[in-house]
């Protein structure tokens, strides 16, 4: 694997709206997107500094893992992820050398990305995305 | 404020060899560099993807701040480091803005850089370092 660039990282926080004027009026970075994505049970806000996406999650559901990554250890940096090509054959790749994956197959994240997660078991305490532009 | 890009990810680790071993090995990066910072109570090495180094940090003493990190959370990502420019005014500009400092005037950090921190009480849960080339 040959990552190019950290593609974004993800915050979790309680209030999406309270934390976009803090990225906002605060470190001068411009929310150029906002977008629910039902099936992960998130709001997104998404900022860009130099080649890297800020993405804000706010929970739209206590179960989701947002909500319970809020619950458990408050806000914070909840993953990290980074740009790969071939993503199907990085995570075969990673697979085979002992990598515990959360997806085994990429799978449609925001702003429609093929995106997979590993596992922070395996990769010592990162919650891990690899991801594709589609 | 506007920072250029995301300077480096600080990522607390129990075990800097073993986690070396993964960047390198899993996700592909190179380590560049091993460097001791003596005042922070910490070994650290770096790896580039594209504009972001990921910083990992060792404990060196268990009263140091990534030691004790490491004890109550386990490991994961530290700090969140802006690239900035004029550090010292950002510092006064945030600090007037309401903004916690935990460093009000710039000190040196890894790899020469005069870096600040942020406290993560006013930067929704994020420890947010800024800094600039010498």
């Amino acid at each position: 694997m040959a990552p190019t660039h950290i593609e974004h990282i993800g915050i979790a926080v309680k209030n999406l709206q309270g934390s976009i004027k803090y990225y906002e009026d605060i470190l001068g970075l411009k929310c150029y997107s906002i977008e629910e994505v039902k099936d992960q049970k998130v709001k997104t806000a998404f900022f860009l500094v130099g080649q890297t996406k800020i993405e804000l999650l706010e929970s739209t559901d206590p179960e989701g893992s947002i909500g319970k990554f809020i619950e458990k250890r408050g806000e914070g940096v909840h993953h990290v992820a980074f740009a790969v090509t071939n993503l199907p054959e990085q995570l075969k790749e990673v697979e085979a050398k002992g990598i515990q994956l959360i997806d085994k197959q990429p799978r449609k994240g925001a702003e429609g990305l093929n995106i997979a997660f590993l596992h922070p078991k395996s990769t010592h305490g990162v919650l891990t995305e690899l991801c594709e532009k589609a």
